[in-house]
């Protein structure tokens, strides 16, 4: 027995609102209320429409059904959806009756057929959107119930826009302006057949880091993984977490998996970067390293596609957009990858990626155990030739365009084996008596300690590095120089930024451009040519964005290195913070987004606008771009082009995304600036 | 042979500037002539006295010497110094002949004593300071050579600062501002006895981290330490580096030596704030934790003691200074040694300092440890009991002037033993096949890797612990209020402030607040009584600077975190900073100043600009302080007079230091303004 039921209707409407209100929200409904302020006060004042009912259930000339006016899985122009004749609404939700495709009311019903497809007809020229309709018919008289615009896969979004400009139903702006650019990821990676995929069980839940399908034999180690990948083997690379020495895993693997981290740690920074499908976080994945292998079976994948209608909206947007859209890419592979996609310029080019390609990780782990400066230049001047001639080929598949290259940035440990792992190493091989092989484990586990660091992300990285071993920037920038000179001499048109990282004192900025200046005329004489290269830094250290009027004075650009900046402002280290407390903190709303995923405006943004405004005030015509992740994610799109920016940098499988983004935010400025005129024009 | 030298007078000018100029500088002389563009074309320019010799070996009416017009060892105003007949001052220097003392020159040379001392006053009333002067003595006739202030010790200093004021040669104002606060730290700790210590080898060098002198016996157990200072032992407590857990430690010990970390390492910090001496750096230290000792005699040490003469310059300091001081101070002891010292009021009081106090820290562990909410409760409300008695005692040692109380801040896995120490301590248990032990410590490693963190100084600490363990917040806050209330029913005069740290976000502080607000209400209703309790936010996270109008809305208070504010602007961990690049910075000149000891004013201190005008746009009164490390360093106190704070807060050691400083920046501030006010008018 429930409670009685109040005489007073006020009492009884107040109940049957916060019933409702309850059902609606379930338990957010307290959150809510407490931070709306919405009390039973506010209950007793709220309106009610009282409206009659209408029946579809009063015979065989009743019916209701639902209809969108364009197909939602493809797009087509062709009206679909499905109804019952003497039926209720809630007969079609229930499915005790199986209900008829719309096609078949034409016989049924042939009256009430032409006026739902008249209705359509109108709505969608109102509307100026395909629509998602509810009807209901009582006694042969049509009810329309209810109508909305239609939610549709990113495949019917891109065909009805290119669809309703031929049709002249919207403009080409509008067109731009009703996708969401979030859901073209779907077009832009393979996906798992949804329909086969039923008939496979889930083993275990994980983060969404980078979007894809692939299958592939489980391998937890870096060397078998790469090894099984050289063989042709489809290989999914499982960690409890990865690290730049495990990129050359990355590169063989179809896939990786890990049991720690988050979207933003370093396998989903990697893995976005080269487009590979990656599930990070599995924390109920419990992995010892032992050389465990399962097979799942094989889940039929769905290639991507990008149509003509994709293609024909990206030339669009590409002509309304202001924002220059760049990519981020370490490889020749990346560089020509990017340019496919419709990059104009790379924004970022990781250097030490190039560390980690099979062939030269071994010599930069020399490198790094080198105990004096001349036997480090030795193993440099082998890298060099490495590095030059991807360089070459980096500027050359970008001919034309930009290629903003990044110095070293991380930690020189991150390339030597894990600290833990070694200790266990050390106290096997001693059991074994194995003296030699402890001997060398011993060498590195005490270089390994000797540089490892509390904060590493806080540490001895960046421009840091390059002040204190200015060998490793010397022969960075000398083989970027020399490469630049090479490819003057073949006639091709190279333009290669040399961007210092992790700036935050002008001094340190000044004393890597005075090895620049020695280098590069050094190499224009011996080549007899003049080399068109900036020098610019990134603004990743708060301290560089706050005196950014002195970073102006050297620096020839800025980009935005919005990951670690994020990090800084919020003093969260994102591998920590999404791994502990920041899934909490989006729970109970102590923030509405994820900082690393959507560019935090209040804050980091802020930030961002006095270094925009110091560094304009000193070069006027200063070029500022963004390299973080944020580059690729529409919402910090808009905060850029609304702050000034040159351009962003994105992962090369999101510039299509960015470029849709870009043009929306000049879209939506263009029409903010109008109405604010019209406005104005009103006042006076 | 050296190169034959040139003809030309203007060359061998040139290059005899230049010999000096290098002799002079050394091997800086370069970076010098970078630095200041000095070429030889200003050399060509440079103007040169020629002077007439004087000869003080021309005959027993011949002489030379070196006086000070007072003492400078203690500052009596007595001529100090000696002299050489028929000699020359490099004589005096080359100590082949031993000097006299001066008074001997009353027989020798009476005209010339007579001279001497005429000229002595005479400089000391032009001057107004003590004179450091060379003469000679040719024929009878009496030359003076040099004279400059004299560089004295601070007791030197400290006398004839009160001594000339007595003798109204200078006022109160150019009493205080002649004295440089840094100095004054020689009294406020034992010293080393100079003499007697040459008579002992030097074993080791590092970094001095906290001032003072002691000797005992080297321990490097922790718990061997504790025992050992319980038994009234003398230790000094030798570690590779220090964590939380080892604090029990640092109260048994009377000095602490690390091999590793710098200035701002915990173990450095922790001293200071104890006042004991600490040695951090010793790298050339090898520490293997086997229970070895050494002894190395016992070096005579002096106590430090405030004189009649530093006490009058504080007090006249004290009217003259605008900043309020308070003290770093985490126990009741601490709080009255910071009120003999002359605090007036609590500015950081750590509450994990008291879970660090031997009969708790196994408490603390234990609700680590625990796995659900309902067991962490248990076991904080044996803890809250503790805190809540400690509360009472400072805030009462404190009566009549603010303690401002900090929320637990440190990550949770600080408080557990290290992860590399626990695998070795498995290996080798396993070995001994000692299975449950081996249990044991499995637990707790599980639980720290748990918790281990890749950056744990921007990891799950501080706010965004109250966030996720609300229960932690909430005992604490309990503890302050019921602490408070029981003192009020005492009728003592209790002004409790609670601080979060970390705070970012507006939301979390608005969290935060909600829980006081219920516990506040709950306690006042209990106990029937008001509470004079604030609520208010630390500032040491960027963002929080940045939205500081938004936290002011909530916050009654802001003070800053200058240690981790500095790590987040620069983006240097201090840890790594310290023992890693920072030296090679400084001695590289791309800083001028180590940003952890004196704070950063283009960066740091602009942001911090930015705060206090946002925070008071929201309300114009908002108390605003700083308890860094920074609120103890003479040049960061000027900064934060300048900026307008409300106090600031330091070691109390260095409490008459920060007293001195407000003073100065007080009286520099005037005479500024003065200078202004002057031009303007002059202008008009």
């Amino acid at each position: 027995m429930g409670k009685p039921f109040p005489e007073d209707p006020y009492k009884q409407l107040e109940l049957a609102i916060e019933a409702v209100f309850r059902s609606w929200m379930g338990e957010r409904a307290l959150i809510y209320r407490e931070k709306y302020k919405i009390t039973k006060d506010v209950a007793n004042r709220t309106a009610v429409n009282v409206v009659t009912m209408v029946f579809g259930n009063m015979g065989n000339d009743s019916a209701t059904g639902v209809v969108f006016t364009r197909n939602p899985g493809d797009g087509t122009r062709k009206v679909f959806g499905e109804y019952l004749v003497n039926a209720q609404g809630e007969d079609v939700v229930a499915g005790i009756r199986t209900p008829q495709p719309i096609d078949n009311l034409v016989k049924e019903l042939p009256k009430t057929y032409a006026q739902l497809m008249k209705t359509c007809e109108k709505l969608e020229r109102h509307y100026k959107e395909p629509q998602d309709i509810e009807f209901t018919v009582e006694q042969g008289k049509f009810y329309m119930l209810q109508t909305r615009s239609a939610k549709m896969n990113a495949v019917g979004m891109i065909k009805t826009s290119v669809d309703m400009v031929k049709e002249k139903l919207i403009s080409r702006d509008r067109a731009i302006l009703r996708l969401q650019p979030e859901q073209l990821d779907q077009l832009l990676h393979k996906t798992i057949d949804t329909a086969a995929a039923k008939n496979y069980p889930s083993i275990v839940k994980g983060i969404a880091a980078s979007p894809g399908a692939a299958t592939g034999i489980v391998v937890f180690d870096v060397k078998k993984a790469v090894q099984f990948g050289d063989e042709g083997v489809k290989v999914i690379l499982v960690r409890e977490e990865t690290k730049p020495e495990d990129v050359p895993a990355f590169f063989a693997s179809v896939g990786i998996l890990t049991s720690r981290g988050g979207k933003t740690s370093h396998a989903a920074v990697v893995a976005r970067g080269m487009g590979k499908p990656c599930i990070v976080g599995c924390s109920d994945v419990k992995i010892d390293y032992a050389a465990k292998k399962f097979q799942v079976g094989e889940v039929p994948t769905i290639e991507p596609k990008i149509t003509d209608d994709f293609r024909t909206i990206l030339s669009w947007a590409e002509k309304t957009k202001r924002l220059g859209i760049r990519a981020n890419a370490d490889t020749p592979e990346g560089a020509n990858l990017a340019r496919d996609y419709g990059a104009k310029g790379i924004g970022l080019c990781r250097t030490e990626r190039m560390f980690n390609a099979q062939d030269r990780l071994g010599l930069f782990v020399d490198m790094i155990m080198t105990q004096t400066v001349d036997e480090r230049k030795a193993v440099l001047e082998k890298l060099m030739v490495l590095q030059k001639s991807d360089f070459k080929e980096i500027l050359k598949a970008m001919e034309g365009h930009h290629v903003t290259i990044r110095l070293l940035d991380p930690p020189l440990h991150e390339f030597l084996p894990n600290i833990e792992e070694l200790i266990n190493k050390m106290h096997s091989l001693e059991k074994q008596n194995n003296s030699n092989e402890t001997e060398i484990t011993k060498k590195i586990f005490n270089r390994a300690r000797e540089l490892a660091e509390i904060n590493p992300m806080m540490g001895h990285r960046g421009v840091r590095l390059g002040i204190t071993f200015p060998e490793i920037y010397e022969m960075q920038i000398r083989a970027i120089c020399e490469a630049a000179a090479e490819l003057v001499k073949e006639k091709v048109d190279a333009h290669a930024q040399i961007m210092v990282p992790q700036v935050g004192i002008v001094t340190e900025l000044e004393k890597i451009k005075n090895i620049y200046d020695q280098i590069k005329s050094n190499v224009e004489s011996r080549y007899k040519i003049k080399l068109k290269i900036n020098f610019g830094t990134m603004l990743e250290v708060v301290r560089g964005c706050l005196t950014a009027d002195e970073m102006a004075k050297t620096a020839e650009f800025f980009s935005f290195g919005t990951n670690d900046l994020s990090q800084a402002v919020f003093s969260f280290s994102r591998e920590d913070a999404e791994g502990k407390f920041l899934p909490e903190y989006l729970e109970k709303e102590i923030l509405v987004e994820n900082p690393f995923q959507s560019l935090d405006v209040n804050g980091v943004g802020s930030l961002m606008q006095i270094a925009i405004t110091k560094g304009r005030s000193v070069k006027p015509n200063l070029e500022i771009g963004i390299c973080g992740e944020h580059g690729g994610d529409p919402n910090s799109i808009k905060f850029c082009h609304k702050a000034g920016l040159n351009y962003v940098s994105a992962s090369s499988h999101r510039i299509p995304i960015a470029i849709l983004a870009a043009a929306q935010a000049a879209l939506l400025d263009k029409s903010e600036k109008k109405s604010k005129t019209k406005k104005s024009k009103k006042k006076r």
